[in-house]
């Protein structure tokens, strides 16, 4: 169980690190939409590996297959399957951990869990998981960029490096001018210098990535359990590496007064409702009311490091875990997509189940 | 949609703010739980409100009613409903908002999604809902009270007073001795002092809550999507006000390097695998390690604050929207018994959805 | 698990017989439905005990409470909780069975299950749960009513004592003018005459209802395994005593040769698409296509009778289960508002889960 | 949407008769069942097409390839993606279709609903569709079969040829000995000599499979709306051409009393309890009592025959639909393993679920 996400547009995903590929199978996308296959391509490769020299070497072209549910070039309101292949896995390099428990990583708890498991390269518990979710994201970018609905993230910090700039202050046209997915071309720079030190110590840092969504109308989201940041929080806690959420004023709002952080309402010039400020991040009571939604997704270090380290085998006994396959290191310029792909599944379900709302 | 919370312990709440009531089905509770409703009563007491002159002065008795479910004094595994009539209503108080918007409130998206709404009290959208999850979460705390798994919650920030210590270095049994339910008795005076002061403002503040769980087995949680803490996540974030949440290290654990965050494992004494650091917040890829679960979650100001704003009316006119009524100056005094009811739930529901991973 | 029915119009029941009442949640009705307290408290009379004497004798009011979702005679879009209180319980006719497990009951199923069962009356098994369907189902059918949906029930068979007409040529407006809800008041007058020997003997008898849906349009239904008439059968399949469902041409079309099985399309003089027959009762591929849904649901002959049955205890023990209480002597014209009810259910979720059909 | 099936063991199967290919994403089977391709593979065998003159002669070899989920010969817990490629796919059989609705198929119904279709060979709503559902039917009958658990289907009726012997009657043994999958040779003759003379006609004919399952433990089964029984009903009438489904005494108990019909229970010589006749079919309250379950599901003749029809075309204008294509006779031969896997995945899933009963 778990691998399944959505009420309406639902994606399934399965797959390994190194078994055969991975894949999605997209139930609920509604009959009709363009599926424009070199935008999702487009969508894969800027999540691949090798990138840049500070992600993974692992080399994965990362094409997808349509299967299933696409004729004459739309979405025909049934299943979409869409698989990608595993191309270079090199299991070997997992060898030396089939019986070790690699710290940080879910290799004793999948043990413990179903007393079998496939090691090689984490199997199931790996990113690479996320190419399926960002193939399915990508269509549901399709659905709602149609909509009017556009989703931009951001790398806003990482370790201690941080942008101190709200996304009005930024450029984010930028953003993808650069490896590390800063849209501040000077941070990014330090960024990626940074995380190119880490790398060469064989260590990984952590980093925030930072999401925005313009032009989602007023009354997506559902009431008490689904409120809209809810199943955002839920999204995006579920990407690998994740620590934390938060949205409009986060954990620094708690720190003011009612009087500071309650958004006063007006009509603009073309009667429509706004508000003045927008500490509540687009949503109040869990339902989008028209104003920007954004929010902050925490990503820690990777687990993978090219350093020995201390832990247990299987039989209990104490292993040294050694340091050594490929690894990123640091998640967040790769995380970028993978955000905006959860984002969009999040609201292109939200969407159809507003659809319900009323008679 | 959004009412139901749960894959096989789940739960279905209902009721407005000053309807007839409130109340809960909880479906999926295993046969042979002993119903201790002192037990439960006494949950609803912490939650309630009118507990201290920093809480709401709304007086409801908040006593339930079984309806179904439960015989001779034991789950039958059958759906248990629970109802809380609605007492201290003083609906005329809210006679003034039946037209206007409060400022981050629910009730401009409301009345966009629905075109109609209970605008008492702010009918569904009110807090009050959240009796009904402490009523399903204290059965469900019953259940795995009998599993060894105990869940704390306490209050560790109000606006910028905050406690500085991890939960290892506080005497949780304190958390209950003040009103404030900080386990820091001389922050706690300080925290009161401070929300009385905004109270008398007419104002409100915010303030984080922490949680800690002890003796969950490894196993529990979901691959991919349903991870432990992105379950957890959605719970904390669909609980009113919330704003944020973060799990183990955190938004403070970008910072860190990944040699720094890694977990070492080691076998104690007892041959029982723990890790030596937990940064992990015992959760790895989505699922307990044993370790304990801890997570912080923020609560923005209330909404509701006894000063005149600027808002708009359902006309689209300009509006003053008055401070009247009552309300609570900080919330989360009264959200920790909440905090701890849905984290009660989310695992009730891993555990028993952990029962089918194995032949 | 097991008491909720629906993806979007989605029931949640809860009670048992002699607990201290029933009711149900709905969730999912769109906002803006007129409650028409009215219509739902005549549909609960249609199904309620002591109609006739060829009834069980069990006095029950029926009356329902409304505790949320409700406002100013409005749904609101929020749940819809409503409450039946038992009246009429006679608990202690029931002791004699606690330690028994009387035939083709379910006290012998729950007990293994559950390891513990309210033994009165059949605690959740009874038929007495049906009432909240009922009162779920009649605001479905408000719903539906609006769209010009219109769902009519009538007993066919009655033992051996079989209706040879198709529903074309019965006047399904006497339905409700004899008790036993048969349209044909001659052989109306027959059945009850023989339920009402079968009744003196202390005995019970089985029947058929059928049910007609006229002007739902095309395209409700979900293809592969959420076909419309495979979740028709679930919901008819899931009322107490059923043993049978059929559609269209039924088990009686498995003799026809396709030439004569296969409903030809044509277009009528208002332009309108229809088939020359009807075998495929409404429904192809899963989806309606326009034409009356029919359908007919075979109802075992109630268990409970007023004879000594030999059975056994939960020791393990010979038992004689005694004949005494109140019992229906056969259930169907009872059945006909609980059929109704299920399909209106049915179709409700079936009319908002199109709505997601198409961009 | 309708493409899933199940709560815990779930399957979600994609596409199209004459797309890439088909396959089945199969969630929630525990780690640790032997994962026999063997067996898997001669389930399909005996689905496919061409097996002998009195089936479709369309060629596939039906090859499942496993994509997921499935390391060193063993379930792991995590999604387990099968594939089959289609092959032999004669597109071009179906271009006079392209604008046609073939009578009593879901070309007008999928046409109405989603405003485009793939009209090759029917498309998603082809009964290619059902290969997934063996595959992953033959996985939950290894897991059942671990249990104890035996599934039998067999051909009970063609047309007017039934088989009037129960099944205890009968030597289910022989059922594969011919390729009606009849167990009675002698009426396995007469109903391949009519299957095939209404093959030369260009006809179709319907039939009747019954299914019995020996060695389900009481306990199987959920209250209320997810009865054995009404789950099985749905799963069954989600198969194409599926037109009715009783189980136990069926349409025929209607006409007997209660005190026959009852069966009354009793201890054997073993300690076990059973009941002296079985008219409840092995469910009770819609639950498993231990007692041999069994039902009967009727199909309708196949909609495609060799002979041109009258019926309309997207434009609405009068078109004859030619006979020709490969199709089958009679689907009833085929349908024995569909059913057997129907079966088995409803039981998987109910044997999951039932974990969950008790503390």
């Amino acid at each position: 169980m778990g691998s399944t996400y959505g009420k309406i547009f639902k994606i399934a995903t399965f797959g390994e690190s190194h078994g055969a590929g991975i894949g999605v199978i997209i139930e609920g996308c509604p009959a009709g939409v363009n599926f424009d296959s070199d935008f999702i391509q487009s969508e894969l490769a800027r999540r691949k590996p090798g990138q840049s020299r500070i992600t993974t070497q692992r080399k994965e072209a990362d094409e997808f297959e349509v299967l299933s549910g696409v004729f004459e070039g739309k979405t025909t309101g049934t299943p979409i399957a869409l698989i990608i292949r595993n191309e270079d896995q090199r299991s070997k390099d997992y060898s030396h951990i089939a019986a070790q428990f690699r710290p940080s990583h879910a290799d004793y708890t999948y043990q413990v869990k179903y007393g079998v498991r496939d090691y090689r390269g984490g199997g199931r518990s790996s990113a690479r998981e996320t190419a399926a979710r960002v193939a399915a994201g990508a269509l549901a970018k399709l659905l709602l960029a149609d909509l009017g609905v556009n989703i931009q993230s951001y790398v806003s910090q990482v370790g201690t490096l941080k942008l101190e700039k709200s996304y009005q202050e930024l450029d984010l046209t930028l953003t993808e001018s650069n490896a590390v997915r800063c849209p501040d071309p000077e941070m990014a720079q330090q960024m990626f210098d940074y995380i190119d030190s880490v790398r060469k110590q064989g260590d990984s840092v952590g980093g925030v990535v930072n999401c925005v969504i313009t032009g989602a109308p007023a009354g997506w989201g559902e009431p008490v359990f689904d409120k809209l940041h809810a199943e955002m929080g839920k999204a995006m806690l579920s990407i690998n590496a994740v620590k934390g959420f938060e949205y409009g004023s986060g954990f620094e709002g708690v720190t003011l007064l009612g009087s500071q952080h309650n958004d006063a309402f007006y009509i603009d010039d073309a009667d429509k409702v706004h508000t003045r400020t927008n500490h509540s991040g687009g949503v109040q009571g869990g339902i989008s009311n028209g104003e920007d939604i954004y929010f902050r997704v925490a990503f820690k270090p990777v687990a993978t490091i090219m350093q020995d380290q201390e832990s247990i085998d299987q039989q209990g006994d104490v292993a040294i875990v050694q340091g050594k396959g490929r690894h990123d290191p640091c998640v967040v310029p790769r995380a970028v997509p993978i955000v905006e792909a959860m984002a969009a599944l999040v609201l292109a379900d939200f969407y159809l189940r507003n659809r319900a709302s009323k008679v």
